[in-house]
């Protein structure tokens, strides 16, 4: 049994950026050499989320519409008067969805259906660059 | 320490059928004789979800229908544009669930609360056979 | 490896109750003295919920807003038929948030954001003692 530290770092775009990472993931694993255990994903800061999506563009802009409407960009937010930095829908969007993951693997492959993959987003502002935390668990 | 990979398989029907898979799992975790760790369950393919609820004609209702506040079937989606499968509300509503659960056990149990089930969902617009990837670490 | 079970339990208030419990959590893993791996946090009881946030009083009001919107205390609850005890809101709030949060830790700390803390929800209608399940699985 090993237990395996790894991180991604990417840039992101501005508001609502839906990145697809199951190939990144996928190579980070297939390195380890390990054959069955779990992976699990985190976002570092509190304005991203991860989640599982068939990544094409239609459902890409079906989850923003989602996000708009529940926590709309025009809206007025108490964080924006704490901080002044206009994005209170960005933390509320990010802490709804979630930040975190867990993915079983066997034989060596993520358990993952053939339209499902695995999305980092950044709710921000503002383009970020993010990091993903990652850990691998199993033997 | 040992790592395990099991499954369930399962017919489920068409658009929000919630499933209770407790009694499944509590099994799967009997028959492992690890006592302390912890039990990932992950839906496989991107219309489906994981979540705890307690399991009663009522709340199912009401959960059904907090689906549908969030992603209307009558709506449109521009998922339904790229394939033209008519299944856009469904996608939506699983990402925002989420596809994953991780939960504690000690002593041999999951530490569940006794109104607190575990839920598994199929949001497609068709029955579905449906198949949910189990992974226990542990000892 | 090592695979450790540990517990939180804490008064909360009554309805929307959100409690950073990141202090405790760290306290937690800093006395297993592992270096790297998973910390996974599970919520006891279907009326509460586990996310991360970054956690200040505009934002703890914005997500009670937006739980607010998600699930409205005023509406009408199949649940509440069922039981009688008026706490429908509670359960769809606590389902669609989620019970479980899994964050990876290395060199010994939490791959927490600078502003991104752990929250623990209590959406009960009335003041709940909460017991908090807390497993750790690292070398």
């Amino acid at each position: 049994m090993k237990v395996i530290s790894e991180e991604i770092t990417m840039q992101t775009n501005c508001c609502n950026d839906l990145v697809d990472i199951t190939d990144q993931l996928k190579k980070i694993l297939a390195s380890t050499n390990l054959k069955r255990g779990i992976l699990t994903i985190f976002i570092v800061g509190s304005t991203g989320a991860i989640t599982t999506l068939e990544y094409e563009p239609g459902l890409i802009k079906d989850m923003q519409e989602l996000y708009e409407r529940l926590a709309p960009i025009n809206k007025h937010y108490h964080h924006d008067d704490t901080w002044g930095d206009a994005n209170g829908y960005s933390h509320v969007r990010a802490s709804i969805q979630g930040s975190s993951l867990t993915v079983p693997f066997d034989d060596g492959r993520m358990t993952l259906g053939t339209w499902q993959q695995i999305v980092a987003i950044n709710f921000d502002n503002k383009p970020r660059r993010r990091t993903i935390a990652i850990n691998i668990i199993g033997e």
